[in-house]
């Protein structure tokens, strides 16, 4: 069966029907099913609408408090601290982003922690979001599962945990790095493993540090960092900045969230944002940025690329596509959406 | 001929002295002088005072104004852009951090940038300066010469541009991530070539991407990002956070400043201060993040390595064996800075 295709909008009033169904107040549920079909239309699907499943599982097995109110524990003029309440995490990460963009309009910068939450989708999302406020946006996140050891061990005690880092640039607005801490999500692996595929070299090794190549070894195997100790390090302070910091869960406090759907996650996110006027006119830090991103763009290509490209240049083409032609939903995807909406009692539907 | 070990206090005496003969003030020298001798003792030489005789000789040549004023061009509660006046790095790195500490003090957080700065060694020995005020220290630079390409790109527009995080944490204070954004650096790889070795795979790639192994080829060769575009997305982001931000240099306009002894570098920075009680008590925070670390350090090592380590360890070690037996000088180097010292007329001697 081929994908179906449907407008940005119609996929979000779906989504926010299934969520409202829940008790999710109507609110919350347009703000959770926004940010998840942001992901999609960005391109970043692993964590778009096809997580929503998991989300309504998580609340119907009494994991995560669809009535949660974020609020603040700690607050100064450039910080806070927000307690999550165990609430939908792109409810969670949308009001720590606001704040973070409003704190940093009146002090310049801001740095918003976050516990309590649970998987808000892609960082991508919150640094589009500063940034469309003409502001640098740093997101970093503990991940919902390990599957890391630490380098040079061979102990999950660690996860992909991923930072995102926009900068507001000409009229594109367009940078934006969204990036795990391992060569490739276990999302990946285990999609390439079902395939019944070798994995490549440098997606994960085994106790002796050797690749394991073979799809019916990578439970007993770990993702590689990237650059060896650097991503293993760059992951470690993430779960201290994102985590420990935030009185978040972290290393083997982890509750791996595909495994165990009623313990609260208390998952930890951060988020700063920084106004370039601290520095510079925001017009010349924009206008020298735009100059240094277009000298790579119109650098001379390897022999077997076509473009050199920025980070951020992918999903501004998809989401260029997504306004025009809609988001494409796998057969698959579609059947467990339909499914779950029956299941809910829901009057949606995308068959419609 | 063996290395020859001395005390730090007399390496930081004899580089302060050959400072202060090429006009340097006796405390900016002083400065300068610990900051290198803080690289070597943290067990980072390349950073230390290898750097001495090309500092000097930027000086003498021109380059770099032994008599600068590092000066505020903008500043607010939380930030400040730092003019560095084109003096030596150490010296701007060391204002910038203690600004840093001081503004976080007050406002619990503090982002500050510097502009006309040269190189300053190693950011591990900033963010360390940052974690010894017991605050969350993050540091990165432009670097100063460009080895890496875009990813998927030919042209040498970006250097390995590094970052270090650090963390307080528990007695030992010794949780610092310092690390470049490619596989290695360009002076490893070279020290390598020089040796006539064949190179690892995944240090340096040709134009097609395929690994260079060959010693004679490295300068056709460009230097490999960690995990591909994400090193090189972090390497843009730093250039773009510690350079374009702060009207430094990045990009094409960096001077090698092994190649033109004269031009003014414009290196840029940045120094991040975070103080954790606007989060929670410090004490509890340490606490819990030594935790984490602690059961990462008891972990089950691979087969092949004796015990998992944490960002900083491998320092920590160096710095206490630095304490009891001194620095090692090279044959090679001490031979350097003698001659040096020499040409210099300066009284002081390594061999006396």
């Amino acid at each position: 069966m081929p994908p179906s295709t449907f407008p940005v909008e119609r996929l979000v009033r779906f989504a926010s029907e299934l969520l409202r169904s829940t008790g999710v107040s109507d609110s919350d549920a347009q703000t959770c099913a926004a940010r998840l079909l942001d992901a999609d239309t960005r391109g970043q699907r692993a964590h778009g609408i096809a997580r929503l499943p998991a989300y309504i599982r998580r609340i119907q097995e009494g994991g995560l408090n669809p009535t949660a109110v974020p609020h603040l524990q700690r607050e100064s003029a450039v910080s806070a601290l927000v307690d999550g309440d165990n609430g939908l995490g792109p409810v969670v990460m949308t009001f720590a982003t606001e704040l973070a963009i409003a704190k940093a309009r009146q002090s310049g910068l801001a740095w918003i922690g976050v516990c309590k939450s649970n998987h808000a989708g892609a960082n991508g999302v919150y640094a589009q979001m500063v940034v469309d406020a003409d502001m640098v946006g740093i997101v970093a996140a503990v991940a919902n599962t390990n599957q890391m050891a630490p380098w040079g061990g061979t102990e999950r005690l660690l996860g992909p945990n991923p930072i995102a880092i926009g900068l507001p640039s000409g009229r594109e607005q367009r940078f934006v790095l969204d990036m795990a801490t391992t060569t490739v999500s276990f999302g990946t692996v285990r999609q390439r493993a079902a395939s019944g595929q070798q994995l490549p070299v440098g997606w994960m090794i085994d106790r002796s540090g050797l690749p394991v190549t073979d799809p019916g070894a990578i439970d007993n195997a770990t993702l590689v960092p990237i650059g060896g100790y650097k991503g293993y390090g760059l992951s470690l302070a993430i779960a201290a900045l994102a985590g420990v910091l935030n009185t978040a869960a972290s290393g083997s406090e982890v509750v791996d969230h595909y495994q165990d759907w009623t313990t609260p996650t208390n998952t930890g996110q951060l988020v700063i944002a920084l106004d370039p006027e601290l520095f510079r006119p925001l017009a010349d830090f924009k206008e020298d940025l735009d100059a240094r991103l277009n000298e790579i763009r119109s650098s001379e290509p390897m022999d077997n690329v076509q473009a050199v490209i920025i980070p951020g240049d992918r999903s501004a083409v998809s989401a260029t596509k997504a306004a025009r032609v809609g988001i494409e939903v796998s057969a698959s995807l579609l059947v467990e959406l339909q499914r779950l909406a029956e299941r809910l009692g829901t009057s949606d539907s995308l068959e419609a």
